[in-house]
C-alpha cells in the first residue's frame, strides 16, 4: 500500500512545491487586506485562495488565511518574514506563514477503540492525509501489528490512576524526541493532565463520541440511548482543561431509531467518530482553523 | 387556495375509504401476530402495512401496528372491536382500531413566532396534513388575520404571570367545545401547568429549538453560537411535566459555521423547526408513533 | 403577516444603509485583490467579506466579490465607480458595484402547482427574501386570490401551443412595465422561447424537479420512480436555450424508498423544490452566483 | 487486528445461534401473514423483526422477510422446509429459510482503486461485515500484500481485451473451487460478459461512482465536473447485462462547489463509494433485498 502514499505524496510535493499560507489575527480596521495582498504581489505572488471573517467590523477582531504561489517563498521564507514584520507591527497581527509542502509531525494517542487509528492510517496510506505520523502511543498493546506493520514506531506506555504523571513523563519524552507538532486522540480514553495539555496549546485534537454539549462526559452512547434520541453525533474539537468543552471544531450527526441498541448506536457512531476527526485533523493541518474565545473560526 | 386542500381531501377520503389500522401494545410472547392476522384475515381484511418491534423477545414488550383495507370495516367497526377483545385479553393488549378517513381534530398554539403555524396551514391548505385544524390559540393577535382569512377560528387568549391559571380554564373550555385530539405548541413560548398537562397525556406535541437534549431550556439559539457548534438543530417531543424531557418523535439539524450570528441561527433553525414539528405531527396523526418509557417508538 | 416583512424590512435597510458589493470578473495575473482593496481602502470602506476564486492561477479567469461598509457609497456610487474605472481597464475586468439596499425587481412565473410560488412569498413576507416581488404572471387563475390578498399584482395570461409568441409578447410587455431584473420560474411547465431568453440573459432562473443531469425533461419524478433510485432530487439553475442545460446554481435529494409511489416523490419532491429555489433565489439576489462556461460559481 | 474480528464473530454468533429469517414473493391475497405466522407460532417461534411490501393490495406481488428465533431450526431446518412446503404452495410462494449463523462466500473483484476493497477488509476485520471473505481476485498485483497478510487468498487474473474469455474461465474455475455465493465488485473496472453474469442472479454487487442514472458509463467524475453539479454520488446495483442499468440496492451523495478539480471530486466520492458499498453488501447479506421489475425492495 505504500506506493498509494508515495506516488500521491509525490504529486502533491511537486504540484505545491511554490505554494504557501499567511495566517493573521488583529483586530480590525480599514486597510489590512490591502496591505496584506499589495505585499503579497510585491513578492510576486500569486493569491489562489483568500479567506476573512471579523468578528465585528467596528472594533472586532479581523482573522485571514492566504494561500498564494511564489517561487521565491521556498528559498527565501526568513527573508519574506522579515519584511512583512513592519506590516504585521503596524496593525498588531499574529501571524504565520507555512509552507505547503512543510508537513507537520503528528502523535497519535490511542486506547483499545482502533477505527479512529485505522481511518488514518489509511487516509495517510492512501496520501490523503499530508502529514507525517511520526509515532504512535497507547497505553495498551492491542494495535501494534497493524501500526509497526506499515513502518511507523509504535509504544506502549500504560496508564493507571496513582502513576499517571509517571506516564505522562514518559509520552512527553516521546513527544519531544519526535519533535511532535500536533497529538490526536484517536479516542484515546484517558483524561490528560492541566500539566500535559498546557505544553500543547490548540495543538491536541480530540474526537468525543457525542454531538456535544450533548452527552458530556462518559459512555454517551448510553446516554443517547436512554433519552431516546433520533440522532447521535461526534465532534472533535481541541483539548483544553474543561472535560469536553475545548473549541470545536467539527460535528456530524447520523440517524438512528427504536431499533437501536446501544451497541448499534456504537456501531454507527464509529463511522461518524473517524470521519469527523478526520475532517477536523485535515483542516488543522491546513492551518484552516483559528480559536478565537473558545470557538473555531473554519477556513474551509 | 382551498381548492387544493379540497380537491386532495377529497381524492384522499376516496382512495382511503375502505383503510383502518390497528395499533397494539402487549407482553411479548409467541402467537401474537398469528393471533392478530388469522384474526383481519377472517374479516377479510388485506394487510397493506405491518410493522412491528419488540424491546426484548424475552420477557420484553411488543408493539404492532397494521394497516389494512376491509370494506367492512367502516359500516361495522364497532362489532369488530367486539369480536377483537377476546384475543386481546388473552394477550392482555393495549389497542385501538382507527379508520383512516376519522380526522383528528387539532388545536394549535402559538405565539409572536408565526413560522411553524404558517407551514401547519400551508400543508393542511395543500391537503398534506390530514386532520381537522378546529382552532388556533394565541396570547397575542399577531396570526389573527392569517388564521381567520382560511376560515379557522382564532382565539386570542392572553397569558400572564399572575393569571396563568385563569388562561388555561379559558383555553381547556376552548378545547373541550372543539372536542380537541391532539395540541400542537407551535413554538408556544409559555410553559404548560402539570394540571393542564395531565389532561392531555401523550396528546400535546411541542416543538423545541435546539437539538435536545443540548440547550434544555431557554434562548437555545444564543447558547448555541456561545459554545460555537457547527450543526444546530431542532426536537419535537410530546410533553410531559418536566420541561423539554418528554419523549422525543423527531429531530433535525443544518449545518453552520462561524459566521452564523445568533440571528442567522434562528433564520436557519425556523426551517428546520417547521419541518421537523410537520414531520412529527403527520407520524402522530396516523397512529404511528407509541410512547415506551419516555421514548418513541416510530413506525414511519 | 405584513408586519413581519415591514418589521424585518425596516431592521435590514437600516442594518446595512452602507453596505455594498463589488463583483469582478477578469483574467487571472498577479496584482488583483491589491489594487481592488488598496482603492477600498482609500475610500473609507472596510472589508465585511471577500471571496475568490481562479480557475486557474496560469492564465484562467479570477473572480472576486467583495462586501463593504462605506458610507460615501450611498451617496456618491457613481463618482466611486468612476474613480475604479481606470483599475477596471487595466486588468480587463467586467465588474459592478451594488447597494445592499438597492432590491431587485421579481417576477415570479407560475402555472399550476403552488408550493414553489408560496414559499417565496412567505419568505418575502417573513422579510427573508430581500427582494421586490414586482408581479406575479401565470397561465391559470388559481393562484390570484393568494397572491393578491398579500398586496402583489396578478397576471393571467393563458398560453396555447399556436399563440405562444402573443403570449410572450404580452409577458415581455409586463416584465418591462414592472422594470423586472430577475424573472423566477417557480414551476412554470411552459418552455420559453430563445428569443424571450435572450432578453433576460443570466436572470431567469428556473426550478427543475430532478437531480440534473438525471432525468432530463418531462415527468422526472415518474422516470425516477420507474428506476428505482433511492434519492431524489431538484435543480435550481439558470435559463438557457437547452432545455435543463443551463448553470446549476444549487441541487439537493431527500431519500426515497420502494414503498414511495409517484404521487409521494412528488410529494417529497415539492418540498426539495422549493427549498432549493429560494436558496438559489437568494444566492443570485446578493450577487453571489457568477456564471462561467455554462457553470456557477457561488460564493455562499 | 484478527484479535477484533475473533471476538465480535464470536459474540455474534452465539447471540445468534437460534436467529433465522424466512423470506417470501408471492402473488398478493389475503391471509398471507395469517398463514406463515401461525406456521412459525406452531414450530415455537418467536417472531423479533418483520417485513413486507405489495405492490398492489389488488392484483399485485407480495413481500415478506421474517426474522426469528427459535431453537428447533438449527437443528431440524430441513423437517421445517418440509412442513412449510404446503403453505408455499397454495400461495404460489418464491421463499427461503436461512440461518443467521449460515455465513455466505465472498469473492471480492478489484482492480487498482484500493478503498472500496480496503473498506469491506477493515469491516471485516472489525467482525462489523457477517461474511467470509474466501477470495479477492484482481487483474493487477497491487494490493496482494494487503490481501494475503490478513490470509485471505489473492488471484491476480490479468485481463485484456483478445483473451477476456479465458480470464473469464479462470474467475469461474476459482469461484466454483472457493463455493462464492456473492461476488462485489469493488471498483473492478472490467465489463463482465452476459455467460459470466448468467451464471450469478442477483449476486453481482457492483458499486457505480456517480448518482445514477446521472453519468452512467465512463468517467463519471470528469462529467460530473463538466457539468457543473452541486451533489456527487454512488450508486450500488446489481450487475445485469445493461451496463449500469442492474437494479438500485442504494445510493447517496455528497456536496461540492465549484472549487472542486476532477481529483477532488473522486477524493470525496471514495468516500461515498466504500460507504455506499458497505451498506448495500450488508442487506444483501442479510437478505433484507428483493429485486421485483429491475427495481429493489429493501427491508433495512
Amino acid at each position: 500500500m505504500h506506493t498509494f502514499r508515495e506516488r500521491r505524496l509525490q504529486n502533491f510535493l511537486q504540484n505545491y512545491q511554490h505554494r504557501a499560507r499567511l495566517v493573521i489575527s488583529c483586530p480590525d480596521r480599514p486597510g489590512i487586506v490591502a496591505a496584506v495582498t499589495s505585499f503579497l504581489y510585491e513578492q510576486g505572488a500569486n493569491i489562489v485562495e483568500s479567506s476573512q471573517y471579523s468578528t465585528d467590523p467596528e472594533g472586532g477582531m479581523f482573522f485571514l488565511r492566504i494561500e498564494f504561489d511564489a517561487p521565491v517563498i521556498v528559498t527565501r521564507k526568513a527573508d519574506i518574514e522579515k519584511a512583512f514584520a513592519p506590516i504585521a507591527e503596524t496593525f498588531q497581527m499574529n501571524w504565520r506563514f507555512r509552507l505547503h509542502n512543510d508537513l507537520q509531525k503528528l502523535a497519535i494517542f490511542v486506547s483499545k477503540e482502533e477505527h479512529c487509528l485505522l481511518e488514518l492510517l489509511w487516509e495517510w496510506q492512501a496520501g490523503e492525509l499530508l502529514a507525517d505520523i511520526a509515532v504512535v502511543i497507547s497505553n495498551h498493546e492491542y494495535m501494534r501489528e497493524s501500526v509497526e506493520s506499515i513502518g511507523i514506531p509504535y509504544y506502549c506506555i500504560p496508564v493507571t490512576k496513582e502513576r499517571k504523571g509517571e506516564a505522562e513523563e514518559k509520552q512527553l519524552a516521546l513527544l519531544n524526541e519526535y519533535k511532535i507538532d500536533t497529538i490526536v486522540l484517536a479516542r484515546y480514553m484517558q483524561i490528560l493532565s492541566p500539566e500535559f495539555v498546557a505544553q500543547f496549546p490548540a495543538r491536541i485534537i480530540n474526537i468525543h463520541h457525542s454531538f456535544l454539549p450533548a452527552f458530556v462526559g462518559a459512555r454517551p452512547y448510553e446516554r443517547a440511548y436512554e433519552r431516546g434520541v433520533k440522532l447521535i453525533g461526534a465532534t472533535s474539537h481541541y483539548v483544553t482543561d474543561d472535560l469536553d468543552e475545548g473549541p470545536i471544531i467539527e460535528q456530524d450527526v447520523a440517524r438512528v431509531d427504536h431499533r437501536y441498541h446501544p451497541e448499534d448506536l456504537k456501531r454507527i457512531g464509529r463511522i461518524i467518530e473517524k470521519t469527523v476527526l478526520a475532517r477536523a485533523l485535515k483542516w488543522h493541518l491546513e492551518d484552516r482553523v483559528i480559536i478565537h474565545q473558545n470557538k473555531t473560526i473554519v477556513f474551509n
